[in-house]
């Protein structure tokens, strides 16, 4: 199979973070994996990434996880697919990497082992990273000291990108975060660092000002992504009003979806409820949302609904 | 000094966490707290607390802390002050909580160290601080494992109420946490809990839905601690979209107020420009905000003032 | 395959944790597996367990696992052997377990994974493994703190004991845990808790007295898995004293090679010059023993050689 | 009153870590601070450090702090007193440094708070806090992982050593140490880091290589800091095996008492045994020694009076 252009720090606009559509009892969803995708491509993603944090990837046997980021490139055509690889030890990093770069992936995504603690520590884990996965493979650097406890300054980070070239993007998640962004692009202007892509996560919670600090957009999985590509778009148009206007209005509905845990389970409903999922179902285990929590989740939907016609008729009261 | 009323299970309403004003030069600045305690006072406040996790209280000498807490309890009146009095060892939190309390306080909030783990570890942590302390001396327990590391379950909660009648209020900050405030209130319906207060922090981030599962308010510092009365008023008038929609409008600030570490130069920023604070300084070390913070934070107060007039004119640019 | 018998709550004696051999090329020496099972075997050892914290488990690939297990399974005989199947996912921890089972595995063994706090977190992990692998597989709850950063207290060891049937033995790694192991018992004198196997851990560094408070044995690594089963057998015996003796003899050298890190490259070195594994390589990535650090370890040796012959002539220098 | 000789870079030998007295009721007894200060002098310790992490330092109130650093300066009279200040705040810990400076103590201690992660975050603390002590005040720095979760490199303490004049001291607690240890001197070969003196903790578990690669000494609160006097003179005099015989009769008792938690209470039951402290008592709240860890402990005195006759009689069965 022919790759994808690989992965570059020229990288720009937003990459969707995929979840794994599941049916009811446990399968996967294929044809939600297509949907989704297509999804993703008409409103402007200018890449995904599959098998992340919230793609449920520990709950996939090896087999399926290579075949769902199969499905995913090759329905992505044009679009670049980044594939999280994170485990415990390299040689299923390794051979999950070369699966997927092997299918037409265009990189591959590596969260730090939450037991990493110095700044000699996060660099030489990201060295043994790059040997096991080979130096030509492009990756993204994730920066998510919330979920990983694993804290890495902005010269940790510009340590591992001048040591290892293959390092082309920064999965900003860190909170809080904009200083850093601020710092990192000092360091590219006063030239002790290359330059990088920065894709910001954390669902999005600071995308606003993020992206004025001098962040490339966004990757992250929050279920409008196309408000996020519009407000990376007005942002790079110069409608800064407009951009934070819709922000805003996405904010309270936003804050909630980024709660840890329950989170994901939210952000398969509303996608659900957009059509885009044909089910909500987690793999098991999973927190299931209450009642209450649906509720909610309609209320914020209707009050959205006032600002953005997107959201229109997604309660399901 | 004639003690104030005690805290009792029956608080509601908003209880600010007032910050400690200080001078450039890092001394108290008595006349903020007077005049900070005044507007707590005018814009509907039903108690106060002082010396919290962003009171700077570890910055203070034993003995400006009681200054700072008897000044609060002179001036705030019919006001019940809850001081807080964590310490890493409980001869320190007796120290302090025995003048405190002689001076007036209505209570004290205990927050528990970070090394705790399990269960049993929780509770007995609060069992030995009521020997110290007093079991006539009404406590808050605050529940922030987002800054404490520390995972308190509804049963572990239940428990040390259960136990220890002087628990009247729990200062509520987990996050997620709005399963947990429903499963509490369903041990009080079903019998196995007695009613205590649930006043909620975290900057009141979800303050909208908070007071929908059964909180009484809010016991948080954000800066415009008359937004938190009004919506918690608005939620107990039945006025539930209006009480949204105030929500919603300082939600794009309250969220960047409630970044962990920059948060409290932001919350000063803002007290400074209401007026409130004679100056935005933190006694060292801290945190100090960028001149692209506080451009942003200009940004959102102006954006805010379209919605509330109590934001008009506060940016400084 | 014949499966081997099954574990059961009932077994005693020590259950070597078996190191994987490789070769300096970081390929698996499978000779070196053989070997040092026959020595096992040879030395009373009542149990092997294959793949755990120190069996570099992470740095093979899936198919690698099964072999190295399968191996050890065929060569063991009688013996029953006990898998590590310990996976950042229920699907992993599911297809290991499975084909280990297949293939003649007496049981798997699950250290909890290091985000869970709470003891309602704790039982729920064991049920959700449970569920995935299957009620009919035995299993060992590993309850190692210093590593897992888990902390069980005997309440929440006794749940698990009480609601989970399979759960068959405790790998007993907490420090301090003496106090422990007398809890546990104490719970089955007094009807509250089944029967389990205890074997013990952290290298042993408890050993001596473990046994006396109730534990059935050891399941650990030291390099000298003879001396173990020696001291389990003395004790066994009522000759206290000279149990003492034996071990108090080794503890220099057990102390040693008990360290965090560099202690798995200390166990290779000595079995390499007891003649059990052919190389003491590890697979990259991996802490090498400097030269100071081997001059120690022969000074250990060769200091330990005066009271105890199997350590003479080990010593490189 | 004249200040002691300030500690300095050259500092060697031992310097125990001292216990708090207390009687039964939980008052000081400061009887025994002067006998167990008189016996630091006899045995030949080269100085001591009041208020350490197992002195109960926070048990103690402000007053109570002073007075018994007071006291045990006085008594120590041309032995060095370290005082342990570290403090979550550092007005605290500015008020504590004050006094015990102008009392006479030679230096203080600071341990890190448990929230610092990165390498700059460490620094930057020590910074501060020389900052809010005042640079003249020599200081030791504490490097403990194990309990306060704070791992600082070879490097990071370069940085404090190079950037601080005033830090003179390591207390060594690392684990595993050893090749720290080297790496430091190593630094000090190549003239990138200036002599600090070593001394190390962690009850002395490896004291007896800690030296052989470069450290000073002990700084450690073992219940028999003559045995540890008379290791490092060992040493120093080339008697190498000797010292290890000796250290290896204690080491089955030195492991017991090393344990978190429990250690203390075994520590102050041997010195009480030992005649130096008239209880064992701890102050509230304190994990007590069950009868079946006093009799092992007997056990282990009993053993260790075959080699070292300082132990005999001391066995309370």
């Amino acid at each position: 199979m022919p790759a994808n252009t690989p992965l570059t720090a020229d990288a720009r606009g937003v990459f969707p973070i995929a979840p794994t559509p599941f049916f009811e009892d446990g399968t996967i969803d294929v044809d939600s994996i297509d949907r989704i995708t297509d999804f993703y491509l008409a409103c402007g993603a200018t890449g995904v990434t599959v098998l992340g944090q919230l793609g449920e990837a520990p709950k996939l046997e090896h087999a399926e996880s290579v075949d769902v980021a199969e499905r995913m490139i090759r329905r992505a055509g044009r679009l670049p697919v980044v594939v999280g690889v994170s485990a415990p030890g390299f040689a299923a990093m390794r051979a999950l990497t070369r699966e997927v770069m092997d299918r037409g992936a265009a990189g591959v995504m590596i969260a730090p082992p939450n037991t990493l603690r110095t700044d000699d520590q996060i660099v030489g884990y990201y060295r043994q990273a790059v040997e096991a996965i080979g130096a030509d493979v492009p990756f993204v650097l994730q920066d998510y000291p919330l979920t990983f406890s694993v804290q890495m300054t902005p010269g940790v980070i510009r340590r591992i990108v001048q040591e290892l070239p293959s390092c082309v993007m920064l999965k900003h998640e860190d909170w809080p975060g904009l200083e850093k962004i601020s710092a990192l692009r000092g360091f590219e202007r006063d030239g002790s660092m290359r330059h990088i892509s920065i894709l910001c996560g954390n669902n999005g919670l600071f995308l606003d000002y993020e992206v004025e600090r001098g962040a490339d957009g966004a990757n992250t999985g929050y279920a409008f992504p196309d408000m996020l590509c519009d407000v990376v778009r007005l942002q790079a148009e110069g409608r800064r009003e407009e951009a934070h206007d819709l922000f805003d209005a996405h904010l309270p509905l936003l804050r909630y979806e980024q709660q840890p845990g329950v989170g994901l389970a939210v952000r398969k409903y509303v996608l659900m409820r957009r059509g885009l999922l044909s089910s909500a179902a987690q793999r098991k285990p999973a927190a299931a949302m209450s009642a209450q929590a649906r509720a909610e989740v309609d209320h914020l939907l209707s009050r959205l609904a006032r600002h953005d016609p997107r959201a229109a008729g997604l309660a399901s009261a």
